[in-house]
């Protein structure tokens, strides 16, 4: 007989870390980007399991009603977890909640709250077992997970402060200067940049230049869906041969059904296909070709894995998106992708925006090499919580006084007539 | 760190036990059946993990080739045992090898082939942890998994023996005597019948006296594509209300899908659809509804998982199919089903057809009550194996001289004239 572990007590704990001024289609990053750190304590003594997840108010409430009904639920029961979550939101009428500032609307509330939860159980897991996280999901098949230069047109600082360590990019020599330094640093072999800010000739410069400093160095451009599907159309032909894929060029399935049928390279998506529910449309359209996985909405690691099976049998590509996060994110993100044999792009991770002393894991045990991060050995996502910066980002949390992401009210701050409506051009 | 376990031997043993004489459209069973016992041996002392899968020559000596790729992998590492399958399967040019008879022929020989290596694997990881195989697909969200009482036509025994303890069923009369015994002896709370043996009239005719002698039991029939189309069309009319869903009425995803225009019930499959390759065509014509899962050509019981996701995403249902089994598959079959939501029509078993006594693992471990297996709790599959009884039907393997499952032969030498072409009707 094996003996039960329970859920003994589900700990949600909002934090804030500093953030760059990074611009997108709907504004600019805050000062501090937020997030919610969730601790699954077990009836097994010193056990425990971490998750993490976005840190808006109604995302918030949302997981702490689930919390309430989770508590007594075995370790190993995921399913029944998210039955239980799934049972606690249909009083929820609040919308938004996801953290990224309206950019994804339309995911499933359930699997969003599910996923973090999910991702303490497996810790938990492993950590019964002796194996780590990718042991739960099949076992490795790479040791070292590769994250792509994730480049953004930016500020040089938050106004009214001083630049930051990037300094500002706002034209393609800017981008080059930003890419540099951070495959400098970090050996990336792949380059995303965040489009969608400055007129889209000016987008496809940038990635012609980069493509001319970069030889042979895989580029994806992303603009948030702020064009018109004509012009995706145009961008696409510009940039034919210069770009592993192209992501969300244009809004929703019909939008980038419509460039599909025309672009050369292949579309991928965290916006028009979000959840399980957009996928039969979006293949019997072929929308796209490449899906932009996020266990954040995907509800945890094993139904990515169940999205990268699908991806497999209708021949989808996938890939990995990503929001700013701290290590307990970049810890599952890298067990994912390493036992998912066709998640196999770069993934992008927004991990060299973040202060290298804010996190809230003990130092160390993520090391990042030849431009991914080594996949941890130790059993569990192979991370521990460190109280006591977990205590200072919460503090930052409660002192910032930020209770969602709002890119666009921060923009209008400096820019009171920006306009985040897109398609834009 | 975790001490990694490692596959030290895979130890692969064809099995033979009494059948019997069954009808179906291709034929009759043997008086053997035939299965292979997969043992895995792995570097932590007294740690094994069982698998069971067909015992036809093409398959064992495919089994065995992969065998000799896995061993030295960890028991955590199915993404790469998977892949050393792939990697043992391309000078194999040998064709058959399902132990059906010829009725599944194009499910992938890797998915066939892995699926006991990580049904083992599953126990093992099972072991270590203390936990039962369902903990480690999500948890159990039933426990008692429900079979349903699967009905056959019969001769009263094999041709020059005495009758067997069941006896003939050759009209509706005796296919409802057939199902109060069984149910008498089990408790099922649905009923199939195996059909495509006498011209469909007799066969709708067996139904609704089923459904006259069970009222308000859920009924299916299954001829095994013995239908045209145009046949197919007129069964579904006349058992309209009748059954829960018709098994491949007709051949093919092509012949499915234009009886599915019509029927008003849903269509199940374990012919038509048999492999992810075959998903994309079957729902692009909504071709079927209802997907009869069996982890033993789907590619194991993760891979069974993925199949339920795609289902759910689809709005396919989802039901097992069986072939004659011994405890080790109902074990991986009960663990599955019970860790998987939508998968909740009783599962189909051959299990009444076995004689109590012979089997491959310690008795008592599984437990029939109520119309199900109710869900074991020890750590693994639960089973143990019987070394003993192991070598007794090893022996009857040798003694009986079946190399293959063929009950078109074994049929012809009793009705030389027998054609097993379908559709037939
Ligand atoms: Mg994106
Ligand atoms: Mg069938």
């Amino acid at each position: 007989m094996s003996s039960r572990v329970t859920i003994k007590d589900v700990i949600i704990t909002p934090v804030a870390f500093h953030d760059m001024p990074l611009l997108n289609a709907v504004g600019v990053h805050e000062p501090f980007a937020l997030r919610s750190i969730v601790e699954i304590v077990t009836s097994q003594d010193g056990i425990y399991g971490l998750g993490e997840s976005y840190g808006d108010s109604t995302h918030l409430s949302r997981m702490e009603k689930a919390a309430q009904k989770i508590i007594g639920l075995g370790a190993h029961d995921t399913n029944a977890i998210y039955q239980a979550v799934v049972e606690s939101l249909p009083t929820d009428t609040s919308t938004g909640g996801d953290g990224m500032a309206g950019m994804v609307t339309t995911a499933s509330a359930a699997d969003k709250v599910f996923s973090p939860f999910e991702v303490a159980c497996l810790d938990i897991q492993g950590k019964l077992a002796g194996v780590p996280v990718c042991d739960l999901l099949g076992g490795r098949v790479r040791d070292n997970v590769q994250y792509s230069a994730y480049l953004f047109y930016k500020w040089g600082g938050h106004p009214g402060q001083a630049d930051d360590t990037y300094g500002p990019a706002l034209d393609p020599e800017g981008i080059v200067k930003q890419a540099q330094r951070i495959i400098g640093d970090y050996g990336f072999k792949a380059i995303k940049l965040k489009g969608g800010v400055f007129p889209p000739a000016q987008e496809v410069e940038a990635i012609k230049t980069l493509a001319q400093s970069f030889p042979g160095v895989p580029l994806r451009l992303d603009p948030n869906a702020a064009w018109t599907v004509e012009t995706s159309k145009w961008v696409a032909k510009e940039l034919e041969g210069l770009v592993e894929y192209l992501e969300d060029p244009a809004p929703e399935i019909e939008g980038m059904a419509a460039v599909a049928k025309e672009a050369k390279m292949p579309l991928a998506t965290n916006m028009a296909v979000v959840a399980f529910s957009h996928l039969p449309a979006s293949i019997l359209q072929d929308a796209v070709q490449v899906v932009l996985s996020d266990h954040h909405f995907w509800g945890g690691l094993r139904k990515s894995q169940i999205l990268a099976g699908i991806c497999a049998t209708w021949g989808m590509r996938l890939s990995m998106h990503s929001n700013s996060h701290l290590g307990i994110s970049l810890a599952a993100m890298t067990h994912l992708a390493s036992a998912t044999l066709n998640l196999d792009y770069a993934c992008d991770t927004h991990w060299p925006w973040k202060r290298p002393d804010e996190d809230v894991i003990v130092d160390g045990a993520l090391r990042w090499a030849d431009g991914g991060v080594v996949v941890p050995n130790a059993a569990g996502l192979g991370v521990e919580l460190d109280r006591e910066k977990l205590a200072q980002l919460h503090k930052l949390y409660l002192e910032c006084g930020l209770k969602k992401r709002d890119d666009t009210t921060y923009m209008r701050k400096f820019q009171p007539e920006f306009d985040p409506t897109c398609p834009r051009w």
